[in-house]
């Protein structure tokens, strides 16, 4: 059916356009249906249904379908149904059970890059992966895919490295002091994070509570070949693209799909232009990986992409079994951080001591020698703090790291836990601290969050046991509620 | 956060709220994500991002969320990321390969009937239903679930029946035929129906050449309580009305979920009041359901939910090898349906058999003896062309069937395709001929599709084979190089 164009200047965030309510039925298409659209190129569209903005005769097209058809306002383009397109075919494939191909998972993903797929689509593909065997090969293949689709960085130095954990500790924000560490050592460090999904913050949430964290991918390369770091957002650099829209799909449900977590991370990994690859896998009772016969298994997986890709690759089995750290939450985290760096005596030590040793392992991987002295020495001389500094001023392009610090500031109310009797902490339960953050206001409010003032072992009578921050009165009441009902710390 | 409420007068098919891209940043949400909107009541929305039409400070609400949050312009309303719903923690918990309960499936349909969950967590829905195994306890818990969300209609008489057949034969117009029957035979049939998914026609929309198929449930009623029958669409109605959405997202991928097929037909036909079902599976090479193994297997599940409701059901066995009838596409069909209630001579023998069969199958079913025979009686003296009549003229309120028929017109541009020497037709493909119909412009031009001059068997050189009709000259030729291609009918 030809239907004469209305641009509308929207941005939707993929190729969308607007159908009269009788225009779609007319096409038999619901909303969220796929169109083609045709002129003298064929592209697909998602259908929107709105009756005020088109008439009968009309197409309304997102700023995104307007460019991708180079047309005018006024002119007319042919509107069908689309058929099923190639990528939907294949997930239907993997869905009844089959294997897929390199060349199969690549028209998947760029389908998925061009907006070609609907988020119900992208929902069956990853179930497909959830629930039917993919081979390591597969795995193998969906992370090339991955990385053909995308942005790709190179640096000229040899030791690119880089370290990723998969997650599920409250704290745990070892990726600053890893990277200041092994930066001052000489690695190369192209170290771009993600912010919360689920939890209090991401990396790049505590980041930026002193810097910029969104760069272009060229102002990333002067960092890195200035200061041999940076600690940036991943979001908006374009390497491994599909990714991000893949992680929103299974936020959903907040699915934890093996396969995909795989060829996600090595994906922004070799993307990125890293040769050495530290994954640190936490594990233990209540997270995301119980035990460690688990953590080796996923480990010996990313083993076998590494070597595919032919990257050096170390894998750490740390304890997961509690949060790492005091402060939890965007400052709360930068305090701790800064601690550590300017080597505090009341800086945590759990914290110090897992940043150290995961620096270490890195520069083995290297190929340096005495590896543990070395961190600790970098650390201890305050080499990895100038390093930090230089990172930091170098993403504000200003030297106001000082004056950045000043302004960390934790959110005015509060509200301090303390143990009733002398008693013994036994647990503390990363999921349950994480939404008791999440209740305070994290990471949208910087400044919330709560502060362990101890971990697991013994705790008297009277001390303090846990601080909560927010902005807001109410809040504070809300986790305390929360904190009553579910008993994030388990006191025997 | 508090944000300022700007109603538009927008019916988006589903609650959406529309936000500025900086606030969906702030509250971190995506477009597709949800969010709970509070003010003295609380609901979940589906977020768009539309920068210029609201500012940072407000949100754009639907007429959807606006009518169920009862709020008014310029007023506050707290908007926040929505944590997972219960349903699809639920749904999770299937994809995780466990069994859930009537209650659980309860708590899921609701979600979907109150426009809760995305098509991505529909979407999820599906596939958990096809990868994990469905226990025959679920699938009744699923249909139980699906006719508690939904209108449902009684009827006074005894013996209110239905009949459906699960699908993939072209052409295969057998409902208007049997409905007469056995309406003219006393029993009560409120025959609901469905347009084409991905077929040339559906029942409503060969019914709609003559009548309107859009009228409301109490209409229904009375024309249901008047002549015993009707012939409508049933997508408005509001009988299981999940079911629309699950459809909606399945057939992204056409894929087939028996669970839920199961549950589909069901709890339609439940709700409509019927008591006695008849169910025609269909099963050749290349069909739905390729073995009568295979058919009888799913024929044991309805007869195994059609117990737990307390219904009687009958299965039909039926070759699906080839398509039923002559014609395929709207008035094509409902021209051979009018040939065999009209006794002619030409009507095809194989629609006007079946139809028989399954007439007396239905009335055999009821409890009238010699079924066979009086359906084949009422058929040939007219009276099921009557009762025909006056549903059509009762759905159209007005007795205009005569002129109705005269109105049905073929498309005017047509080509025949002739068999080129004697040759045997050893294979008429059903999805092909589907395929080919679609390309004519089924089911949107209702004169479009094709007619079948020979089924399977001999056919002599020069003979008729195919006749494509449409509306347009290009749209006959590309069905032309379609048929050249893909070779629909094998002659050997």
């Amino acid at each position: 059916m030809k239907l004469k164009v209305k641009n509308f200047d929207w941005l939707a965030g993929r190729p969308v356009v607007i159908l009269n309510n009788k225009t779609a039925k007319k096409i038999n298409v619901f909303q969220g249906d796929r169109v083609a659209l045709q002129n003298s190129k064929k592209f697909y569209s998602i259908v929107d249904i709105f009756p005020k903005l088109v008439s009968e005769k009309e197409i309304g097209l997102s700023t995104e379908i307007t460019k991708l058809l180079d047309i005018k306002q006024g002119s007319l383009v042919d509107v069908s149904p689309a058929p099923m397109s190639p990528a939907s075919i294949l997930i239907k494939k993997k869905i009844n059970g089959k294997t897929l191909t390199e060349k199969e998972f690549s028209i998947i993903i760029e389908e998925i890059v061009t907006n070609n797929l609907t988020e119900a689509e992208i929902a069956y593909f990853i179930a497909a992966q959830k629930m039917q065997n993919m081979t390591i090969k597969e795995s193998i293949s969906l992370t090339k895919a991955m990385i053909k689709q995308g942005e790709k960085l190179e640096f000229n130095s040899k030791y690119v490295a880089d370290k990723h954990c998969i997650g599920g500790i409250a704290g745990n924000r070892t990726t600053p002091i890893v990277t200041s560490i092994c930066a001052a050592a000489g690695l190369t460090m192209p170290k771009t994070s993600s912010r919360a999904i689920t939890s209090a913050a991401g990396t790049a949430d505590v980041i930026e509570t002193l810097s910029n964290v969104e760069i272009s991918l060229s102002e990333l390369k002067q960092i890195v070949n200035k200061h041999n770091a940076c600690l940036v957002w991943g979001g908006s650099l374009g390497l491994s693209p599909s990714d991000d829209k893949i992680i929103q799909v299974e936020r959903l449900l907040n699915l934890d799909v093996e396969s995909q977590l795989l060829a996600s991370i090595m994906s922004k990994k070799i993307s990125a232009g890293s040769k050495y690859i530290l994954i640190d896998i936490p594990h233990g009772p209540g997270g995301k990986i119980n035990t460690l016969t688990q953590a080796k298994n996923l480990g010996n997986k990313f083993k076998q992409i590494a070597k595919a890709f032919n990257v050096k690759i170390i894998i750490a089995y740390t304890d997961g079994s509690q949060p790492i750290g005091n402060g939890i939450g965007p400052v709360l985290e930068m305090l701790d951080i800064l601690k550590v760096l300017k080597n505090d005596p009341t800086a945590p030590k759990d914290l110090k001591e897992k940043s150290i040793h995961l620096a270490s392992d890195l520069l083995n991987l290297c190929g340096q020698k005495n590896s543990l002295k070395k961190a600790r020495e970098i650390l201890a001389s305050g080499k990895a703090y100038e390093k930090f500094k230089d990172i930091i001023n170098a993403q504000n392009k200003s030297n106001n790291f000082d004056e950045k610090v000043k302004e960390l500031k934790l959110a005015p109310y509060k509200k301090t836990i303390i143990s009733p009797e002398d008693k013994k902490i036994t647990k503390i339960d990363n999921k349950k601290i994480n939404t008791l953050c999440r209740i305070l206001g994290s990471p949208e409010t910087i400044g919330s969050g709560v502060y362990l003032h101890k971990h697991k072992g013994k705790i008297s009578s009277k001390q303090d046991l846990i601080t909560l921050y927010s902005a807001s009165k109410l809040k504070i009441k809300e986790a305390e509620e929360y904190y009553k009902k579910e008993k994030p710390i388990t006191l025997k």
